[in-house]
């Protein structure tokens, strides 16, 4: 069943709620069963606590197994302490392989061996098989319900497997060809198998150049790869070639807006605190490290002013810029390290080179930092007593700063790719804390020299 | 064909290079005919463009058609300029719809006129479509392509209908069935198709409740639908349910990522300057004025501070705590308003509602505070003379501020969407300089009131 438009589907929930309100178990598999699985999920999610033993009761393992896919592993923690233990282990049965992995890496170890020891032997070892793959790889993210053929077949006894495989397979769109010893040699789309007459072998329609991604790959790449090629699935290889699993498009799509937010978390420094499901301790927790270091940097930053104490005391309304050299300074820096962590992501350097957009961010360090240092010594004089000499001080420490800032931005986080170190270092709380030093130290060096210039 | 390892295509790649340098045509041709169309865009672009006119020469307007409709509009925009005149239009004649759309919007209108002019005019009549929808909406986002059934129809025939307009559709996974106006009635899988009897009519193998997207609805909306329900493709009808197009699976990849670029972009102030593609000059025409801006904003900061001269004046040490406070405060109240953007992008709230984010960061808030006050109060007295009072005072404003800085990070991005306004209004640097303000504010409120407590 496909999915109802938004008013339809308030009725149905509002009915299922209720059903289950009055313990109406014959409405509530009526219309609940009707509903599709990705609508399953979010009504599971909404129902209060108390009712869900009543949900559990009502649906079979098999059944329940579908929402239980669905939810993020937070959830599924919950909920599988709710469960009884029998209905559990028939849960797991009817789960796929690759969603068993994905919730028992996420738990301890005993817990996930005791789930492992009530399942079928074959699904456990092909969980098993999964769980071995290190995180955020193709192999972890496979799914081992694919579909292969023989290069002999014809395309009739193709189809004849595609009605018996088809149901459990998670794409029937593909069709792996493998040789005797399941190498992968060639793919087959079933739109080309349709078109072709039935009695034609594999062999002459197959593509024999088949993209596929070696099980150690990283998710990333795997994404860019079907979405660059705009493939339905990518077949996934041991290092000897030996099909073993496949990527489908929609896992991919999870993944893109995982390293989206990924990125984002990265940038913030926010260091997966973004999940609105923790708790405001459980985010705390995550955030408070990346915050103390940097008032740390702040106190570094206190450090350099404190150098300067003495011309501060000269002049104390030098104070006063203070805020507008760091400001300027890192939002600068921020957009140019934006730039580059959006290119690094998308690999849309590749082509121009790096050093293309390295020096395209101090070209516009330069004018913006130009730009920025006109209009302050026009603005200044007006604002402030001491005229001139505080305007082309700002003026000029801006300029400065500003260029520096756009290669900072841009050169930081190429140099922690390259060394394959965290990424947050290169986030733009960092970026901002080094970027807020040196303008500081420029302006605060060009006041002091000029200190006799300066009115008081 | 498809795609061959990074090894083989080196080796592809350097043969017809120097195929178009020996000026050998039957080289080039058998080589370059052999790769994947997204290896062929990228040969092109790696191309010299001296090298250019040999390539337009060689190939015909419909193998050029293929490559062209892979290029960034920028690249277009140069190419097209290159072509002959009859050679363009028989170009644009073997592009899909949806592409020369795409295209012809980016150009000026009497240019636009000109090949839609020389186009067939059925053809023309379809992009003329496509081009009336809003940018970023599902009816500029479709494809014209796609294969449409009737109810009464059987497998068999349908079986047939595929072999003749497959070749021609972007996709031949779903297949819809519409009506006698053409009203979408429902959907029918290539799957469920191939497993049925040949016999069995569309009607009984349909799903009547299609989740379909008006022709209106944001792109973005479109790909989150795709992505929750795991579709490959998604009908787009008119407001009377009358389907005129397809979206498919990998034109939301493009969406996605997109508009996680954009969310970037908003997030950094940085305003489309995350485009690699373009020159200094336009990345500093775009992003100065959001700079300049926010340079007026450290103005007013620099005003805050200005308020505060006489404390400064007596105890010019209260200066060096400034960067410290303001880093502080930008830090955290960027990362709540992350979790709020990525919240808001992914829809992740729905389930517990708007307020439970917003208490949960102000939780978070108030703890962070108190570790960062907790800290400080160890430490300063260690680094500075002034010693306890200093520290207090610091504490005591960084404890405040932290608090009301992921407040505002958190409420003005779900203002701004509330309200309908750029988003780019709650970016990062915004947020960072209305905390800078009340966390100076605070600081120095406290250290005027406190005066007399502090040695000189």
């Amino acid at each position: 069943m496909n999915r109802l438009n938004e008013e339809a589907r308030e009725k149905y929930f509002e009915t299922i709620f209720k059903s289950l309100k009055n313990q109406d178990k014959n409405t509530f598999l009526e219309y609940f069963l009707e509903l599709h699985p990705t609508d399953q999920v979010e009504l599971f999610q909404d129902l209060y606590k108390d009712k869900r033993p009543m949900f559990y009761e009502y649906l079979s393992a098999e059944q329940f197994a579908e929402i239980f896919q669905g939810l993020e592993v937070e959830e599924q923690k919950e909920v599988v302490k709710e469960l009884d233990k029998s209905y559990a282990a028939s849960m797991f049965n009817y789960m796929q392989a690759d969603d068993i992995a994905d919730f028992l890496v996420e738990i301890n170890e005993p817990h996930a061996k005791d789930i492992l020891n009530a399942m079928d032997k074959e699904e456990a070892d092909e969980v098993i098989e999964l769980m071995s793959y290190p995180e955020e790889s193709a192999g972890a993210l496979m799914t081992k319900e694919f579909i292969s053929i023989k290069a002999t077949d014809t395309a009739s006894e193709v189809m004849d497997q595609l009605r018996k495989e088809g149901p459990e397979a998670e794409t029937v769109y593909y069709l792996y060809v493998v040789d005797a010893k399941d190498k992968l040699v060639g793919v087959v789309s079933l739109r080309d198998l349709i078109v072709a007459p039935l009695s034609e072998t594999v062999e002459n329609l197959m593509s024999t150049q088949v993209v596929s991604v070696e099980a150690h790959t990283d998710q990333e790449e795997v994404a860019q790869l079907i979405k660059d090629y705009d493939l339905l699935a990518a077949p996934v290889v041991t290092t000897t070639n030996e099909l073993i699993g496949i990527v489908t498009v929609d896992d991919v799509m999870d993944v893109l807006e995982e390293e989206a937010t990924e990125d984002f978390d990265d940038f913030t420094a926010a260091k997966g605190a973004t999940d609105v499901n923790i708790t405001a301790f459980s985010a705390a927790k995550k955030r408070s490290p990346w915050i103390i270091m940097l008032m740390f940097f702040g106190l570094i930053t206190a450090g350099v002013i404190g150098q300067f104490e003495e011309t501060l005391e000269e002049i104390v309304i030098l104070a006063v810029f203070i805020p507008l050299i760091m400001d300027s300074a890192g939002n600068t820096g921020t957009q140019s390290l934006a730039v580059m962590v959006r290119s690094l992501a998308t690999g849309s350097f590749e082509r121009k080179g790096l050093l293309h957009t390295i020096k395209r961010e101090f070209g516009t360090g330069l004018m913006l930092g130009l730009i920025c240092a006109v209009v302050l010594m026009i603005v200044i004089p007006f604002l402030y007593e001491g005229g001139m000499v505080l305007a082309a001080i700002v003026g000029v420490s801006l300029f400065l700063t500003l260029s520096i800032a756009t290669i900072i931005g841009a050169v930081v986080p190429v140099i922690i790719d390259k060394l394959k170190l965290d990424p947050a270092i290169a986030s733009g709380p960092f970026i901002t804390t080094v970027n807020d030093i040196l303008g500081l130290l420029i302006y605060f060096s060009i006041a002091t020299a000029l200190l006799d210039y300066l009115p008081r």
